[in-house]
């Protein structure tokens, strides 16, 4: 399935981009990349990926989000003296495992399992929809939180899933064997993509295996990830929204903090131990390894390990990537991603109907709207532009200075350059298309059942990603979901705001279909006639009509009368030009970057980590206070008299009455010794970005101490580059998690299956 | 004459309430104050108060605003613990002097000398006046600053007048001697009023000498202050607003901060070393004593002591009275100066020339609204209600514990608490006139000019404070520099918004003059009646008007046709009647509260000083960040490259172009060691409020290091009790202002003054 369009969908399923301190990051609209990893079925002791010793000096403490494969490369020595008290084998030894694999992967995040019993934590936002769905109004779990006395009482988290690692293989080699020098870019990826799907294909031959095709930087390495994919996923505790949101937007990106974003689920399984589809005869998956929790929580200085998945950074970019996301991209999204905001909230003051479905969508946007806000200040903070225009000069020379180095690398970052430069034509066209794909409901959904079927006319194995018959179930899957967060209004309001956008296009960029159908007058009474014959004439905001077309036969869709569906085939030209687009720059980009990261490797002469892609990662990092400005020190810890301070009656400042009670009350087990209080976030200089929600925060003996949920505002740009000053995430502490099982809601079952009982 | 009425007439002058940062503290309407020192001719070494040896345990660093004659009776030892380097006695020697003559008082604000030849350093803002009336459209010293390149070129200040504090004697004795026990509070005031008035005017038979007596505690003491008035102040070196203000509103009472908040001005005085009217022919006055400049700055955790002359305090207030301010004094400010400040808006968008005149109001208004606002959110912070009323419990205790005690103070609290209760009755009616003739400038001036001929009618002593012959020119004065301040329209929608608010009280609380003249009708059309008939029927608007008034005999004013000062005529007996109201409770105060508090010392057993009272004070404190709230630390150095990242091109961050160049360029002369920057302004724990802008800050030689200028918005509520964790002011370090010389203006001639070039 296509990516953009399966992320339409998945919007409203997985809250990628809609939960606070998730922090969507897609520094750049270049690349396509998978939201979150996939799967595999039993360990395989058999590697390709044996340790390769390196005793290159590490970065800073906090800098680095290492592939597990890779720790045992990592300098373990330099790591101990950091604080790090159990071997680096322990964590993870490729081919073997180890306590790693109590990280896992959720849709979109991360979490981990604390029993042998398949008991997870991740965050409340990670968890969301699956609240979502089980919540009705008389019975909103949003409200109310939920306990479930015993495991009978678990509920079915309803398209929760979650994905555990098995391994990785190396199979750069593989894709890129005898490649021809010749051929197009759009050519060259789309042969890399058969390899791709190949190698997927026979992963995934073992059952209830998800496999996918980690490109790090663009195609340095090709890594084949294997993940067992366990698809009974339940809701166990958690506690109400204003709570596991509490500060809400306010509050989001920002520090002091004092959110318990937190949420248990667990994993279950057919009886068999194999993974299976929610029953009630089923058990609970019992994990090869889980997470103690550390009771003692962290204090200022101490290590910790966050083991996740970030989803993507852009740490090795040109001046010219650079620049044209600092110049246009993140303004750019800014300026639609404002009037959009208005759109939202206006059709939610005129149709109030409007307003529950959309809520995801609008915490999106603001989400989006403070990370345009902050990537742009904070790369103007460091002067990026001018620090990357000084670390390509001394490139240039390195590179100059031996003969060897300049005939392999001598015109990689020209070439690259040059490249950006004269592929970024139609941006403006591709920039809008891209969300209206993601935005307007109506069009997302005909483009991905028309696409759908035209790709089923060829072979499996030539058909697009996304769009084979493994993604089958998913697709289907997303279809139905999002009709939970679509609003017929809402929904035709932002298409006609797009096509007000595209109207203020140059004639020459705009799209043709869209042109015919308005007669070029882009006013807004013509767009309003335009779109409500285009409502009138669809029925594909039912959600059976949906699934009926997605699985008809393709002379049913090809010639259906509904309008959205016509829409579609008018367009699809013009979409899958821009598909081809997309994937001819992912051509020339795994053509053109890695020779180019190649070099930096050799220059910088330090231990290596690829750019964030969504494979497992850890970060080694110590718990570290900054300063966000001039006079003034974020301390690392917060704690519940704090969260006291902020409450009001008002959201998101409006904390459960029993939380309050129980502060007041002064009830506070697992309270700090030197704090006299129950520490609530905590800071570390932890290398995280988007993805890494829910990832668990180790101590140095790989107990459980935190939740990772957020970054500060100041490390929203961090994605370009670490700052050893500014680079912070945001943890909850498990000592408020604890606080909360024993002192509010009393969850003694919960808290003996955590061993802290 | 009358204190309030001159206040009305000093807020242009002065701009006591008008400046930024000068945070205006009046915990209560109740009792009248002086708003500055008064003064005094030639030092006498003949002394009554002589040491009185005390080792009782001081509070904690940073608590106590020391008189300075009492500063011989602290435990030395203890300080030097502290840090401190110089003994207390070259301080200041009751009957002798000492380095602390070189702290002098402005009106409403203090200074210090820094050379011999009479250069003194204070705040932008507290020279703020002098500054105006040399500014012209054409040649704006608040826009440009200002720079005399030797003496001839410094500019006459108009109406800046230093005061050099030479002696103070206790006079309780003389003043309470023989008081009848008998008789209201009204006659007890009035015979206090009358003994001071004949201390003062003994005290005032040297010339050039202002005193007055400071009433301790409500009259626990009284103290004969004497001070040497210097009346040529001229303008030496100051920076533009930009920078003297920088942050302006947006940042007053707030950390971190980047405010220059200084200005150079010289005293001069005749030939023959007497204070003398400006004239060309004068000479630099030679000070006794000066403070040398400490280069070195501060370091967090240095001793500072800070000197000056705070305005009050209100430390030693029972429950009662405290809760008045915050359940009514507070919020009836809040209420009225938020519609007051939505007035002055909308005149300065209706009327553009009323824009400039009311800039000083405008501030004050801005300044009184964060102030309550701060005092509301504080108060409620430290649970005041409740500890005040714990202590009074814990008092009652000590109390009954012993017979004599019993005796002696068995009452007092209940006396004290029971008056509050009973006295308050028509307290929003005595506000608004409060405020009347605080904002009204044509009911203002019209009751100055008939008081003050009133009062003419009694012998000099038996006049009221501020309306005896010593009092003529400085009213006089007042009269004409209001002007400045003044726009008419501004000043007749400020009236029709008190006649709204006065038609709200209960029939019986209104005042008889309007309610006959409006007939009862408060509403918008016939308010706008009588106010365009009372402004159309004067001409007390025009300067030479009110001079000639005030100069006339008193028939022509009593058979005055102007229309103000008929209603003033109309209105003296209801104002008489507030003036007496106050007095009275000033009586009744007088009476209650010593016993009170001398109680409270005694229970205490620590040394004790006074609530603030506009007289010398010195205040031992330590250089200290703190935390505003659960994760964050305000750190106690701010610096230039933190002023930089403010720099917009918009007020208030729109720092002078010279400077932003100068920072920038990295010339960055004084900078310190371990910051490599030059630090900006800086935090301590000392214990000041207003009166203290511009006080030196000394390091624990007794060089200057800083000059006062704010406290941080959680210290607001610092005035009813001193909070070692909240109690911070804001100074500016004095190599930022080294550094402007310097880096900036290049002005070699006040460096080589100062003795650093």
């Amino acid at each position: 399935m296509h990516f953009k369009t399966r992320i339409a969908l998945m919007a409203a399923l997985v809250t990628l981009l809609a939960t606070v301190g998730c922090g969507e990051v897609q520094p750049s609209a270049d690349k396509p990349d998978k939201e979150a990893p996939e799967s595999n079925d039993t360990p395989d002791v058999a590697d390709n990926t044996p340790c390769r010793p390196n005793l290159s000096p590490l970065p800073p403490s906090g800098e680095g989000m290492w592939p597990w494969d890779g720790l045992c490369d990592l300098d373990e020595d330099a790591l101990k003296k950091r604080g790090l008290k159990i071997p680096l084998k322990d964590l993870w030894t490729p081919g073997v495992g180890g306590l790693a694999r109590a990280a896992v992967g959720l849709r979109g995040c991360s979490a981990s399992f604390v029993s042998k019993d398949g008991l997870m934590i991740t965050n409340h936002h990670c968890a969301f929809a699956g609240i979502q769905r089980n919540s009705t109004p008389e019975n909103n779990l949003l409200e109310t939180g939920f306990l479930a006395n015993d495991r009978t009482e678990e509920l079915d988290g309803h398209g929760l899933r979650a994905f555990v690692f098995m391994k990785q293989t190396e199979i750069t080699e593989q894709i890129l064997r005898d490649m021809p020098k010749e051929g197009s870019d759009l050519e060259r990826i789309e042969l890399i993509e058969v390899r791709e799907k190949a190698a997927v294909k026979e992963c995934e031959k073992k059952p209830n295996t998800r496999c996918r095709v980690s490109r790090n930087n663009d195609g340095l390495e090709f890594i084949l990830l294997e993940n067992l994919e366990l698809k009974d996923v339940r809701l166990v505790a958690l506690p109400p929204q204003s709570l596991g949101e509490f500060g809400g937007e306010v509050d989001n990106w920002q520090w002091p903090r004092h959110t318990m974003d937190f949420t248990f689920v667990r994993a279950y399984v057919d009886k068999d131990g194999k993974p299976a589809e929610y029953s009630k005869d089923n058990v609970p998956y019992k994990p090869e390894a889980h997470f103690k929790v550390g009771v003692g929580g962290v204090s200022p200085g101490d290590l910790v390990m966050v083991v996740g998945t970030p989803y993507r950074t852009a740490r090795y970019r040109t001046l010219a990537s650079v620049r044209r996301d600092l110049e246009w991209y993140y303004p750019t999204r800014l300026n639609l991603f404002t009037e959009w905001n208005g759109v939202m909230e206006k059709v939610c003051a005129d149709v109030p109907e409007s307003c529950l479905p959309t809520t995801g969508m609008v915490k999106s946007l603001n989400n989006a709207l403070t990370n345009a806000r902050g990537m742009i200040t904070g790369l103007e903070r460091k002067n990026i532009l001018e620090k990357k225009a000084k670390q390509e000069k001394e490139w240039q020379k390195w590179v100059a200075k031996e003969p060897e180095r300049a005939a392999r690398w001598g015109t990689a970052l020209d070439d690259l350059t040059g490249y950006l430069e004269k592929s970024d034509e139609g941006r403006d066209r591709n920039f809008l298309i891209r969300y209206i794909l993601w935005g307007n409901k109506l069009v997302g959904f005909a483009r991905t059942i028309t696409k759908w079927h035209s790709e089923q006319l060829k072979p499996d194995e030539e058909r697009e990603p996304g769009f084979q018959d493994r993604d089958r179930d998913n697709t289907l899957d997303d279809l139905r979901q999002a009709q939970r967060s679509l609003d017929p209004e809402a929904d035709r309001r932002i298409l006609a705001m797009f096509l007000g956008r595209l109207g203020k296009l140059p004639q020459s960029e705009r799209i043709a279909t869209f042109e015919t159908a308005l007669r070029g007058d882009y006013g807004e009474a013509s767009i309003k006639r335009f779109v409500d014959r285009l409502y009138r004439g669809s029925r594909l905001l039912d959600v059976s009509v949906r699934e009926d077309l997605f699985n008809a036969k393709m002379d049913r869709v090809k010639g259906s009368t509904d309008s959205a569906i016509k829409l579609a085939w008018d367009m699809a030209q013009e979409f899958d030009a821009y598909d081809d687009d997309k994937k001819a720059r992912n051509g020339a980009f795994s053509r053109l970057r890695p020779p180019y990261i190649e070099s930096l490797v050799e220059m910088r002469g330090a231990a290596f980590y690829p750019d964030a892609n969504a494979s497992p990662r850890i970060s080694f990092a110590t718990v570290a206070g900054y300063s966000p400005r001039d006079g003034v020190w974020h301390t690392p810890l917060t704690t519940l008299s704090g969260l006291l301070a902020k409450v009001t009656d008002k959201k998101p400042f409006n904390a459960p009455d029993n939380v309050v009670k129980a502060i007041r009350d002064k009830r506070l087990p697992f309270a700090d010794d030197k704090l006299g209080d129950v520490p609530v976030c905590f800071l570390s200089n932890a290398d995280t970005t988007g993805g890494n929600s829910g990832s668990p925060a180790l101590d140095a003996n790989g107990r459980l101490v935190g939740l990772n949920f957020d970054r500060v505002y100041e490390n929203i740009s961090g994605d370009y580059g670490y700052n050893p000053s500014l680079s912070r995430n945001i943890m909850v502490e498990i000592r408020s998690v604890l606080w909360y099982l024993d002192a509010v809601i009393g969850a003694d079952n919960i808290q003996q299956e955590l061993g802290v009982k």
